[in-house]
């Protein structure tokens, strides 16, 4: 695609955001009332291929080619104490990912999900943000661009996930300087901080929002974001492009995606999601994006583990679209009216 | 297993169900906090496994053979104009099931489960429960010992479910004998009736239970159960007496399963539900049985199609439980404390 240098390529790219796909969504339609079953009986599976359909733009839906990117970075905050996993953790868990010992890998492997893992300049934190920006604005523009180089034309779907020591911090400043309230609503135990850490967690997330003002959506990812936010944003961005609807995972991952919510309130339709995290700040989080997440299990692993989860409940949903008999097939009486 | 007779046989058998099995459970706990997460972060996928562990009798439990196993009936009731369907369709069904047709057909080979379709005496619905019994105790024994016999050694987990037109009254009737309460708690759309269609079918849940009083389980679905009811309910008590986790369904599998749980209070220990109905009875009822859903997705369609759907996660739990790396094998550090 285009060759990124700023902030304003990347909102030109956001301009050319399309609608999802009427023709397909028209064929999905006439197929689905017709499946042996009583209407609506399938509930949000139903939506679900619906969604597939419109957003890779083809009827049937096609999940043949799912691909998992995971994002990794340090954050200076961490140095503050709110984390209660030492920063080293982040470098340690991204040789666990390439050795295959992580929960993300085990879900990959049974759900045949090509797994990616770009660990972003582990050795260069952000900065504290704090005490101002977390990253220059090219900093900012070349960790979205990595994310926008993860997609290309082989892939139905799209599954995004991260880790980094800190980076639910940044991801509750992210969402309080985009949807205001309080530091403490969006603050939560991330990997399991106590009360005093959670307090400071608190403070460094109102204290970021307090040093870093203003209301550019970009602008609040560079100041508050991490680099594996903004490559999850890109990677979003790059996707809509293409044609590839996206699976989100957690908090983290919401947070970086809410990014081109502020920018356009269509700007993250083509992206599902696949939990609700226990960190409290993403059902806050779902609700002002208007997301519903497939699953509620009390997961707050994050690594795209939660969006994985919910990748079986994809493939059933297709299943069920694209394989059941209709009605006249399998001569089934219908509706008795 | 026993030749059953009568309900004293079934009360015998029930009053010989264990308790989940320590040792496994001990071996589950060993490993568990081990693995390369925060403690707890996977939520209730980490239940998962040690429901399997605990209820399989082995450590690390196996998910290879997973069987389904539905159970077909007609009801009496459905020619007072309680479903939206005519009563052919649980025939008609049960050919596509047989055809490979329908939802819980697709579901089951994308998750390698095998299906078995009992169609329980098609041509002989129970009795008209409002005005004596749905079942003899003779036919009630029957269906029960038919489920019973669903479970043999050769499987790793059950799942079950249902088709019957009418057996959302069924399930409401026996929901209301169970558990109290007014019949419009329990009764509800269905397959999709209309606001006067609701209204009779509340009359008839009300009217069959006034007909039939008593407080004996057994009894309650003899008199207002159907033959799939009592054949769930027979499966499920096979499974637990031969170390067999369950996963339920929606509605009308959870009522007869219920039976169980008014015999005696551990009695569904050894079972998950695979996800709450949008028919509203089942919340209510999962509520009185103690039991969280795995899913939550507005399905109501039954045919086992809910718990199938939810397998992608128990695969998922066991994966992680099973295959992830620990802190010492990764060489990750542990919490920061």
């Amino acid at each position: 695609m285009t060759e990124l240098e700023s902030f304003a390529d990347i909102y030109r790219l956001v301009s050319q955001f399309s609608s999802e796909d009427a023709p397909a969504v028209a064929a999905w339609s006439a197929r689905e009332p017709h499946l042996t079953k009583p209407a609506g009986s399938l509930g949000r599976l139903e939506q679900v291929t619906r969604h597939l359909a419109a957003w890779q733009g083809q009827h049937p839906p096609v999940l043949a080619r799912l691909r998992a990117h995971v994002y990794a970075a340090n954050h200076g905050v961490a140095s503050l104490g709110v984390s209660a996993f030492p920063a080293a953790v982040t470098e340690q868990m991204v040789i666990n990912f390439q050795n295959g010992g992580a929960a993300i890998n085990q879900l990959c492997d049974l759900f045949g999900i090509a797994l990616s893992v770009d660990a972003l300049s582990l050795d260069r934190p952000t900065a504290d943000f704090t005490r101002g920006p977390a990253m220059s604005e090219n900093e900012c523009v070349d960790a979205f661009a990595t994310g926008m180089a993860a997609t290309d034309d082989t892939m139905d779907l799209l599954i995004l996930g991260e880790m980094g020591i800190g980076n639910t911090t940044s991801a509750a400043a992210v969402c309080l300087a985009l949807f205001g309230g309080k530091a403490g609503d969006w603050t939560g135990r991330g990997t399991g901080v106590d009360d005093a850490q959670l307090r400071r967690k608190t403070e460094v997330v109102a204290a970021g929002v307090a040093k870093n003002g203003g209301e550019d959506p970009l602008v609040i990812l560079q100041s508050l974001g991490g680099r594996e936010l903004a490559a999850i944003c890109g990677a979003v961005t790059g996707a809509r492009l293409r044609k590839i609807p996206v699976l989100l995972d957690g908090y983290v991952c919401t947070a970086a995606a809410a990014i081109l919510h502020a920018i356009r309130r269509d700007g993250l339709d083509h992206c599902l999601v696949g939990h609700v995290s226990a960190e409290p700040g993403h059902r806050r989080l779902l609700e002002k994006l208007g997301k519903q997440p497939l699953l509620d299990l009390d997961m707050r692993l994050g690594e795209a583990s939660g969006a994985a989860a919910a990748v079986g409940l994809l493939k059933a949903a297709l299943a069920c679209h694209n394989g059941m008999a209709t009605f006249a097939e399998a001569g089934v009486s219908g509706k008795d009216l």
